[in-house]
């Protein structure tokens, strides 16, 4: 891209190096639920249409575009900018749960949905969190885990299997 | 294979078309979970350390492996050997759901695991057996739905994320 640029198209690279740095100035994270923003509080944040009871902890901004894309969530987000991860060292402190503990505190918030991954970190920061909010008063939940929507037993890893064994439920029909 | 056989082995090819010969002879389906068997009732069904109160109902022979791959089910199983599919013009009768009905009520099953496929077929099956069950006194439960282990939501479909939203769990740390 770099040669095609320069040898091409170099009032197209002034327009991108532009915008590059047009970005860094004005992109910075919203004050409510951490993802980017161009403003102090995000749109999604500053919307009266959302569910303000409900709060879903992700990873990174493109997995809260992902439960976007799912259409079934009307809740609010927060975004955790990265996940403890112990062998890169990144504890606690550097991913800032401290603010996600003010910002389930501070509003409304009735039930905290754990949507980080269900790799070693994202289960290791989701027990954290846990932990971190036993006795505030607020309900803690994590979304499922087993087969796949229109997964074929044949298919699917014997850990899922497993889990998804583990975590039958009542079948109403 | 065949060109390989006629031409270089033809004692294997013998020995080939004996053994499957030998094979439509002897093997036939346990009368007990239906799966495929050289007695009348396999060695599965037959041991007595298996918990026959529970009962877990899988589409195929290659299922019914997948679980005990897992190494965390020891009860017993039914297998169908097909699924209800109105597309192909196979229906509850075709796939012998009696059968499985005489079998839950005929021992001291007292649930039943439905672990079909999360396929249309596989559901519309899951759905049939649990109206046939309903109000014969056994828990009907299905295989959990969700996100697979090691899953990231990146790269998890919508649909499969829709699911584990709405099947979340509280989460006890």
């Amino acid at each position: 891209m770099a040669y095609h640029l320069l040898q091409h198209d170099r009032k197209g690279a002034q327009r991108l190096g532009d915008a590059v740095c047009h970005a860094l100035l004005t992109i910075k994270h919203c004050q409510r639920c951490n993802t980017f923003s161009e403003g102090n509080i995000c749109e999604r944040c500053a919307s009266s249409r959302r569910d303000s009871t409900l709060l879903c902890v992700v990873e990174t901004p493109i997995d809260m575009n992902m439960m976007e894309q799912t259409q079934s969530y009307q809740g609010l987000y927060y975004v955790l900018m990265g996940k403890i991860s112990p062998l890169d060292g990144v504890g606690p402190k550097d991913i800032g749960l401290d603010r996600l503990m003010a910002r389930v505190l501070d509003g409304d918030v009735q039930e905290v949905i754990l949507a980080t991954n269900y790799t070693n970190e994202g289960e290791a920061t989701a027990h954290y969190i846990t932990a971190m909010l036993a006795s505030k008063g607020v309900r803690v939940s994590r979304i499922a885990r087993g087969v796949p929507v229109g997964g074929e037993l044949e298919y699917v890893d014997s850990g899922t299997l497993a889990q998804a064994l583990r975590e039958r439920k009542a079948y109403g029909g």
